[in-house]
């Protein structure tokens, strides 16, 4: 397939590109600013800034079959400040990038939604704005779905990891603390954690690409993507320390409150995505994520 | 109540605040451009951006009971130029709107959706861009109501006409008609029609207003403000023609196609607003329209 990935030089869309080209599709990127960390066996990757033409030249000269939207902005509680950028990421860009595929018939669509958007009842219950912004660029999508023929999947992804992600999350947090002089502040930690494998994630990914070529004219569904069994936070530190007893991490349980609107159980969307299955246990995932890590520092302390 | 009304200027906007005034409720307005043809009534008017703090100001000088919000732009089918302006207006402004209504502790917000939001089954399904911006920002208001108990009600209205309408919409077409030369090319005729007038838009606007004040902490609401029956367009030119008989709308059926996604039915939201009737019938709607232009072209003739 040729499929062009939004959102390319963040974590997931890295590791999608690289595992895509590796399947031997032609992958091409939009990205906000040159990147020349992105993988060496991208078709082309086109900066593109906030309005249409500079989009619609590059979708002119990809014509994708497929496009995975990944590009979005995130906070977990957004400051009145954030507001506009986080409607501007994560509403305007992929209407843009959506006219922009009406206007050369690019007709396929994969876009990342968060498993915050739902409620309980499996309704739209946004734990936050980043969630709520999701659910407003579906609704936008879906007019593009009825109005012009494409089809969507949605899917509602959980929190993903894996041994390169460098950014500062819980796990990273945690590898910290074991050889930090201050503990790690943690809330209770009864909340129930959904956590996939980035390789599970990018398949994921990769298989609702291809769903979408054997979807009908105007077809959009919403699909889940979410581990296999949601750990508490205690009981997911646990396994972290099990993966490398030599250096447990140092946590000062209720050190500090639960966020304001702290999701205690990742709902999501209620139907999963068919035909993907989780292969990377969490056990294997953490080893993977501490081995990875133990040879990082050692690797530093070999430099430094 | 303290009532601030965005989009005063517009049709809606400039009937209901002069029937709110009326009423003893203390209006203000925001609005894109300094207007003075609003009514004298109103306490005051804000020329606000697309910025969040001139928003914020204007709430800290009204701390409204309740917002009105109308402000809108509308395109049938959006040109691709079009694209940002929609969003824009109908999302990030809105948006900026609650964040302000935050930040002043402001809680009861009345929004105007439009009866294209949904489909045949009662589902979001949207006629056009424009009605699915209606519902994207319908997703951003959700947020704050369920994270900052707002209390919201979205009224899924129709299309409204008056007699001081001078939109060149439908029925200010038909009335041209009945002097031009060339007569108005109109679809096959066939699509229902639902046409509610301004009294009763103005009623339902504030009917709503008055139930946010009784709602539960972050409760919100999708209702629809329909007519009581639907004509079809070939009907209702019949009832215009004899609302007066002497000067009948001159139409070439079929002189036009239908547009593309064409509305055949006004679906709205399943639910209609509670505690609202409309009180002007179609027919005698129609005379007042036809009355009224009928002594502008007199009052025309007089001055010109």
């Amino acid at each position: 397939m040729k499929i062009l990935i939004t959102g390319a030089s963040g974590f997931v869309g890295r590791e999608l590109s690289t595992k895509l080209i590796r399947k031997g599709h032609q992958v091409s990127a939009l990205v906000r600013h040159p990147d020349p960390s992105l993988p060496v066996g991208l078709s082309r990757q086109h900066v593109v800034g906030e309005g249409l033409s500079p989009l619609i030249e590059a979708f002119r000269a990809e014509t994708p079959d497929v496009v995975i939207h990944l590009a979005a902005v995130y906070a977990f509680e957004h400051a009145p400040e954030q507001l506009q950028t986080l409607l501007q990421a994560n509403i305007v860009f992929g209407s843009l990038v959506l006219e922009a595929m009406r206007s050369v018939g690019c007709k396929r669509i994969v876009t990342a939604g968060t498993a915050w958007q739902n409620g309980e009842d499996g309704t739209f219950e946004p734990v936050n704005l980043y969630a709520a912004t999701k659910q407003a660029f579906e609704a936008i999508c879906t007019f593009y779905c009825v109005s012009e023929g494409m089809r969507a999947i949605h899917l509602h992804t959980c929190d993903t990891y894996g041994e390169d992600d460098h950014r500062r999350k819980l796990l990273e947090l945690l590898e910290e603390s074991t050889t930090s002089e201050s503990p790690l502040s943690l809330s209770p930690g009864e909340q129930r954690i959904s956590l996939v494998h980035i390789d599970d994630a990018c398949d994921a990914f990769a298989v609702a690409a291809a769903q979408t070529l054997a979807m009908e004219e105007g077809e959009h569904r919403v699909r889940a993507l979410l581990s296999d069994w949601f750990p508490t936070l205690r009981e997911l530190v646990g396994m972290f320390n099990r993966a490398d007893p030599t250096l447990p991490a140092r946590v000062i349980w209720g050190g500090r409150a639960y966020r304001r609107r702290e999701p205690m159980f990742p709902h999501s969307a209620p139907i999963r995505l068919e035909g993907h299955r989780n292969l990377v246990g969490l056990d294997e995932g953490l080893r993977r994520f501490r081995s990875r890590h133990a040879s990082n520092s050692w690797q530093f302390k070999e430099t430094a």
